[in-house]
């Protein structure tokens, strides 16, 4: 199934995206698409039979804004340096064992919202990646095939990135991670049992109509199982906890200067294999 | 006002400890003490007059669990390295702008709940720290005493800390703050008008009964408003955000080897004056 989150920023009623791509009201029998419903799979097959029915009352998408599709998130959990390509094209080696970083969930926003460049920033980047959305408790996993067992669904995410805050300000990744509006999510969140081989996704970006980052999950150094095997071990997982599983090569960062950094103006997008596709406009906060 | 939420894990109810120190029960009054309610004068107002007419229903607190003091927390941001003598301890120099990490909510307990050491841990630390309830949105602030004005009020925090996942596991050191239980908060919310001066408060820590930490906020490298002025450059505080400003000396990762770490059936107990005393029996996950 294909869940959304669609209406004004703080008023989002749930969706579907049915299979013939008409918008669907879950709003009679859901109160939100959140890690609630995810853990609770007797609602959620009522919300798969209902869409098996055809009678799920249809939405009009024409100018409706389409929210993140994960409320209530608890935390968002960022893998750093996850694909071969983006460790090389930065000079990094592949790192030993998964890079974390936070992200607060104050940052989502919208898979087409406009994004805000913090002020002051000169090297606003982006970062297309595959999220993870948890649908059960995961704590202390013995194996990657348990780590995919606890995995809700899968949502598209640019996983904004302020580099001289990030990397050139003291400290942690976070402080580059967490401006306003710098985590887009969707649009739609997929269910995991519709995802054959979450190692085998195109990943792709654009920005202002120019392809960027061109890469697939396979190249992922520590592939989605493991990442939540691994996190485990560190945190326990929540359902509607989100990883942001890291980015393939392309990012501003990785190539020669001028980097072609981010401006008021940009248009960056985002798509990946069956998640969908992302639009955001880029203004100065 | 001491504010308070105390019951079950997960069915706190809002409280206050009057000036006699009798508890008094606000679940007539407010439903919860979280961001909602810091930033809301008006209530505040109607919370501080009851407390003022004695008239407020008393609660017996024999045996009752005391929970964490803020409810709904969006994010917690944490201070690296902020008292030069706990920079020296471990050989650090003092930062010239604030070190950030971020720990997730879902880590707070309350002040004497349980904390368990994470599988695999030999390098479980604790941090007596002065905690920063943000009581209104915090964006782009322009000077500390800006910055002081946004908090909503303080509590006390133990940061704990695993030394093993925080510095040798590669990455950020989100990694060794995020295991569950490690952010046991509180025993209340002081509101920010009954703090004369937030940077001339003892912060203390003993373990098994020993004093470990015995400092003062007077040593804090970026001083509070400061803290919340520099934080608002890189994302937007809300109300309800905890800031963990940062721990004094005597920490076990300062002390000589073999570094006295926490072990299963370890009692930490940590105060700040005005702000309370915590106890937390330490046990395996």
């Amino acid at each position: 199934m294909k869940l959304l989150r669609v209406g004004p920023v703080g008023a989002e009623r749930p969706a579907l995206l049915d299979q013939d791509g008409t918008l669907r009201d879950l709003s009679g029998l859901i109160t939100d698409v959140d890690g609630a419903l995810l853990a609770d799979d007797s609602v959620l097959s009522r919300v798969r039979d209902a869409a098996a029915s055809g009678q799920l009352p249809v939405l009009d998408a024409e100018g409706l804004r389409i929210g993140a599709p994960v409320g209530r998130i608890g935390k968002i959990v960022g893998i750093g340096l996850n694909y071969f390509a983006h460790a090389a094209e930065i000079g990094a080696e592949p790192p030993a064992e998964p890079i974390l970083f936070l992200k607060a969930a104050d940052t989502v926003v919208g898979p087409d919202d406009t994004v805000l460049i913090p002020r002051g920033s000169v090297k606003t980047d982006w970062e297309a990646e595959l999220g993870v959305v948890i649908g059960s408790t995961a704590r202390y996993l013995s194996s990657a095939a348990e780590g995919l067992a606890h995995v809700g669904g899968y949502t598209l995410v640019n996983d904004v990135s302020e580099r001289e805050f990030q990397i050139e300000r003291g400290g942690t990744w976070d402080k580059g991670k967490n401006c306003e509006t710098f985590t887009p999510l969707g649009p739609w969140l997929l269910t995991a049992d519709e995802v054959a081989d979450p190692q085998n996704l195109d990943v792709k970006l654009w920005v202002n109509g120019e392809l960027k980052q061109d890469g697939n999950t396979a190249d992922q150094i520590f592939p989605v199982g493991e990442v939540v095997r691994y996190l485990s071990q560190f945190m326990t997982l929540y359902p509607g906890d989100v990883i942001v599983t890291g980015t393939p090569a392309g990012v501003a960062m990785g190539q020669p200067d001028p980097k072609p950094y981010l401006r008021a103006g940009d248009v960056v997008e985002v798509e990946i294999e069956g998640l969908g596709r992302q639009r955001q406009e880029f203004k100065s906060a």
